[in-house]
């Protein structure tokens, strides 16, 4: 088997959403007419962003899922994707079992996967997704205003968990099997993010940790928040730990919920969309004119996180 | 200096063709009303596609190059770029010469680069690009038809033949400063692919090997050809070492010229297309009904040559 059959094998599945996919210079797309482009790429290396030892299939699923998460944040609809992809050697079960999860998951969402290229190389994957929203409704960080809620999707703190406890750093914890598989197997608030298209004001997701992004959010529309700590979710199992674990809440990756911003008076227009997407939302806190970030316990003083995120160069 | 600091000072500039840049979960983009869009990505890995001790510029510059060559295949306008960088440690210095080649030639083609992502890992690049043709009017690798003219742009061979220099395989021959320019710093023929809308028939860019790449149009047009290997395009100082050089210049990568199609009575047009973008063209056989290749010496003999390109698996 050479590139050009592995590609062919499991690398080039049909996109009826493309004039013309995988085989040529370029991909050839049409774009919605009325709509904004949104464009993104992220890069996953081995033993930085997943174990080498990673089931295939679930990368293949995580690749995606993570690109997927920031259409989500966009409040757009996935269209079209690409993969780029390094292997140390070409060992078929493990392609065939990455393709699965990927190329099942772009099935999912309706994505067509329209180009990318493999080499060998160290263990490496960057995706680029392509999505649209209709022109100028896309939900950017840029847009928070002072007296928004902030809202948070889903649950926090569970990938942090499961990869705090894989590395020994939880020893005598018994963490519930959503940890891992919120981990391995993130999904994606693609429904939410569209149904919040009108009705959110700044969004985007949980990557690095969800005091870090949201600090994004603050940093791009000039304006401060106070999070109520307790109010952030996490899993019910994980409720007695929340102290402990806090870390992990409030400042670990990888979750891919959504954080968003809404005025109060939208609060049951938020709670509709939520449900129609059929995820959870919770209210966590506030935007305001002070500046900065101000991470509230329950009795109203202030916390100090050692760290909002994750950093790469750190 | 941390990754948002290294992403705000290197890798963040202006995007004036873009709604929004850098700094959001995705771009946004507003693509020409009435146009296809086109989008490609490749990976590069230290130690396969570049020298690990390769001067960082001459990489950024030769990234993008590869990128921008596949839309000059398709005769797009190149618009948008993403790159996804690991670099195993932050070399501020490294990483200034590096974007300083890629933002340079992203600015001489007007190309916004509107995303990416960096992390650590072992040395490892992918580009996005994007561009955009009249709708319907791309140069595909599957429109070549019987007695087409077959067109290469440039010389062929100059960079396959450095490399050989490099890994010590040319023992004795000086090779001209131009192949070394030529593996490191490619040209991609952008303004030739725009010119040659309406007039060629099937294109793509010789990356892997021109035999190997011509291959290509034929399997996706359904039609062979034959290349009077003669006329095949090089460097003047390579000519006394024609036959030596034959694997190089037939089937040596990385030159990034064009290979085109067009019907004889569209040659003056070519040539026209050719002069208005100020690159030489030569034409090198011609497209038959007749399946396969065929690689014709000077006396008509047909030519087998070991491998008609290059394969990251074989």
């Amino acid at each position: 088997m050479n590139e050009f059959d592995l590609i062919r094998r499991y690398f080039t599945h049909s996109t009826p959403a493309a004039v013309l996919g995988v085989g040529d210079d370029a991909a050839i797309l049409r774009p919605t007419a009325g709509h904004d482009l949104h464009v993104s790429a992220d890069m996953l290396v081995s033993g930085r962003h997943f174990f080498a030892d990673v089931e295939p299939e679930a990368l293949g699923h995580k690749a995606l899922a993570v690109n997927l998460s920031d259409m989500a944040a966009m409040g757009a609809t996935p269209r079209w994707a690409l993969l780029t992809l390094a292997l140390p050697q070409l060992d078929e079960a493990w392609v065939a079992a990455f393709a699965r999860g990927f190329f099942g998951l772009a099935a999912a969402h309706g994505v067509g996967v329209v180009g990318g290229d493999t080499t060998r190389g160290p263990l490496t994957l960057s995706v680029t997704i392509m999505g649209e929203t209709p022109q100028g409704q896309a939900l950017r960080r840029d847009s928070a205003r002072s007296g928004d809620d902030i809202w948070v999707s889903g649950q926090l703190g569970l990938a942090a968990a499961a990869l705090r406890s894989r590395l020994g750093q939880l020893p005598g914890i018994a963490l519930p099997a959503d940890c891992l598989r919120q981990l391995e197997r993130p999904q994606p608030r693609v429904a939410l993010g569209q149904q919040l298209l009108g009705i959110a004001h700044a969004a985007l997701d949980v990557s690095d940790g969800f005091a870090a992004d949201l600090s994004h959010i603050l940093q791009r529309s000039h304006c401060g928040a106070e999070i109520w700590l307790d109010a952030l979710p996490t899993h019910p199992a994980l409720q007695p730990l929340r102290a402990q674990l806090l870390p992990c809440i409030a400042a670990g990756g990888d979750d891919y919920e959504l954080c968003f911003t809404a005025p109060p008076e939208r609060a049951a227009a938020v709670l509709a969309a939520a449900a129609v997407a059929g995820v959870a939302v919770s209210k966590v806190g506030r935007i305001s004119t002070v500046p900065g970030l101000r991470l509230l316990a329950g009795d109203g003083s202030e916390v100090q996180l050692e760290r909002l995120g994750y950093d790469h160069f750190a």
